[in-house]
């Protein structure tokens, strides 16, 4: 295992990896603070054993980069790449003695083409920061997680991040054309391109889009933009079960629909939100379908859409009003996780998805997977994509409770296989899901990935430890 | 070099492979007869040079394509996959005593799902084919390449092809979500997923893509759907020159508006069209834009796109009146790269996709060119993409005028990259673009693509000769 070449070094060795470092970066842009390190230790993700850094690195240009990679070839020292630590699978973790590349001071917009519709970024712009300057010229940057307003282009591009709009717009993958990598020896490698297609060769800008920093350093993206659309208008719909809300997500794509929206959150996800912030959401309900559209008459759009919730049992089906009301309704959907954090202290939140035929199936057996671990579970789902998130509410400090967490946490997982599903929708698998890539992607592919992987990084020093 | 380790088969070899391959296959599916098998030499592109294959194999199962690949690993036999050879790079030629893997009977639709929007196919179904039995489950297939009604999905995937539908709803790669591949060694490796979203592990779906089957053998794609959109209605607007149509493009594009199609034809293409099919386009216009929508209200949009191009200099604007006048129209733009064939008998298509703000830099200096070498140079674009198709017609029994026609339709390459642009949007490099996406990706990235290469196919026995 490559993972086995690399140990822990010694102080010696530190103080020389720093003195080198040093060779060839500015005095402040290297910490060695052992407290300062020790807080670029992990993301957010629960249950992720995470390391003590040797030093921590934020680079400002692509030659201090290329120095910190030609360093740690030199030193068979690990590097780790760090956005903003928003993750939730530990992927951004340090492993001992390694060197965390934060390119989180990498931070400009270097170009917005209105007629070419790409940006031009550095990984360390925030994804609300581009959002808001595509928007400026009457352009879309459509990925949205829900930490939009904190995480980074690059940790979007390492994790291939999701949202709430894949529904109709995809994921970030879908709008990555072109990449700047540095490589693990410290070459630079630009893929892809700033055209609106191309296939020249093989496709290594997807190849880097997902690969959660183990294959090079992004160090500058195009990225692919969209017209603004409209103000999307949002619905809610209650249904007493959820699978009736799941009869409506089937019945609204095969109706040929396309929101811009298409959420759902159970009963418990709801009273989270409503003992968090006093939103008002209807607390009886067992399952609340949010949908949207950003069409030119989303209103008329919306009302077909309602048409088939009640068709497949809603108990109410409430357009909003105006445009306040939908922010409203989204920002109850984006407070779930926090407001599900708030039930017991600690999360640990599944990205499973699945074919939306198998939604409902799922979302049982969750309920029953809960019930047997007595656990609460609040399940949150991106409906559309048949992407959910249930989550396991526990007390960190019961270590009963955590063991039956995590076990709860990879049951609903072999559950998503079992349903033809995939372990990780949108968040990646880190340090938290490698026995389950293993499981799901197979022997021949796993000796696949890991002969990619020795084609890019041979010593194994980019972040070594995660995905396999 | 993987290639040198390939020599042309002696007689006995060919022998003995037929023999291994006939120990795993039916008689009916490997044919050896000298004249059939080198009908199966080449694909459609002019100056590739093809060997001669030593047999050619037509399996119906997955099991006899691995037979293929473990025998050809075995006895370290290039194999040659093939669709429906409508390439226009050489990348499906075959090589002096390969195996020719034809995936053509390997063509069943196994799977349409409206609400999960998915279809299951194997590599060798036709791409209207599946176009037309998904549009009766009110579903629909993008890509849309001008051999639609010949070429196989697996061919497409294959090359990542596009066609007219791009500038709207993207090529191939978009609409490729998992894969079932062959492997060099006759292992069977899948890929991806069947999910809206899906993020674990290195997306070698992706790789497999425009990789032209020098990775491994795809028997079996899961392909992504969208609802059927409404009937486009399309409008052609003339120019008095190449520079304002491409103005308007741009405007059209900066506007915002997302059209189904915005192609562009050139004066000489406009006529070949006329002379081949009496169309009776406007042969005095120096460029006709055709651009569709296929919304709920096509013609209020067509009426905003054609307000854009008066502002950008048109001297008419026609909107179809319905849509049979709209098909026409499209037919015309069909037929261009036939008519252009018809006018000196033989053509070299160029496929360079240039930043759609520098195409009306890629019309002039595609013009300057066709002055410089006296040749006939017919442009199709897919305008709003920025991909074009210079056209160089010449007589192929003239060797200057074919010297002429290689060099004019080099220079067009070096012009694109010079743009900014791609040496292929949409067709591959095959054997044709070898030097030149060298020259693309530049050292280190051709290196990388090598690395991948060698991690998937060690023996070098996979179409070797294609992409580098």
């Amino acid at each position: 295992m490559i993972m086995s070449r690399i140990e822990a070094p010694r102080d010696e060795e530190t103080g020389n990896l720093v003195d080198r470092l040093l060779s060839g970066l500015p005095t402040e842009v290297v910490l060695t603070d052992p407290d300062v390190t020790a807080s670029y230790a992990n993301d957010m993700a629960s249950f992720c054993p995470a390391g003590s850094p040797a030093v921590v690195v934020l680079p400002r240009t692509v030659e201090e980069v290329q120095h910190v990679m030609r360093t740690a070839t030199d030193l068979r020292v690990p590097v780790v790449p760090q956005g903003a630590r928003t993750g939730l699978s530990g992927g951004a973790n340090a492993s001992d003695g390694c060197i965390v590349l934060s390119l989180t001071k990498m931070d400009r917009i270097l170009e917005i083409n209105p007629v070419d519709r790409i940006a031009v970024v550095e990984p360390g712009v925030i994804n609300a920061t581009l959002s808001r300057a595509v928007n400026e010229k009457g352009l879309y940057y459509p990925p949205d997680p829900s930490s939009w307003e904190m995480c980074t282009i690059g940790g979007n591009i390492g994790t291939a991040s999701g949202g709430l709009c894949c529904v109709k717009y995809g994921v970030t993958a879908e709008y990555v054309l072109g990449l700047d990598v540095v490589l693990a020896d410290g070459r630079l490698m630009s893929t892809g391109r700033r055209t609106a297609k191309g296939v020249a060769g093989y496709d290594l800008t997807r190849l880097f889009v997902g690969s959660e920093g183990s294959l090079g350093i992004v160090v500058r993206a195009i990225l692919g933009l969209r017209p603004q659309p409209p103000a999307q208008l949002v619905l809610a719909a209650e249904f007493a079960s959820g699978a009736a809300a799941c009869d409506a997500v089937c019945r609204i794509m095969e109706g040929g629909h396309v929101p811009s929206l298409l959420e759902l959150m159970d009963r418990t996800t709801v009273k989270a939100v409503n003992d968090l912030a006093h939103m008002g959401l209807p607390e009886t309900t067992e399952a609340l379908l949010l949908a949207a559209f950003d069409t030119h008459d989303p209103a008329a759009d919306l009302a077909a859409l309602g048409a088939l919730c009640e068709a497949a049992g809603a108990t109410q089906v409430v357009p909003a009003e105006d445009l306040a009301e939908s922010e409203l309704l989204l920002q109850a959907r984006r407070l779930s996780l926090t407001a599900l954090e708030a039930v017991k202290g600690t999360t640990m939140i599944d990205d499973v998805c699945v074919p939306r035929s198998r939604l409902a199936e799922l979302l049982e057996g969750t309920e029953r997977i809960a019930e047997k671990y007595q656990l609460t579970i609040g399940v949150v789902a991106h409906a559309g994509d048949g992407n959910t998130h249930p989550t396991v509410c526990f007390d960190a400090a019961d270590p009963d409770e955590c063991r039956r967490a995590r076990e709860s946490f990879d049951e609903i997982m072999a559950l998503g296989l079992e349903l033809g599903g995939t372990i990780t929708g949108e968040h990646g698998v880190g340090v938290l899901k490698k026995e389950w890539l293993a499981r799901e992607i197979g022997p021949v592919g796993l000796e696949m990935q890991r002969a990619v992987k020795a084609a890019f990084d041979p010593l194994g020093i980019l972040n070594p430890g995660k995905l396999f």
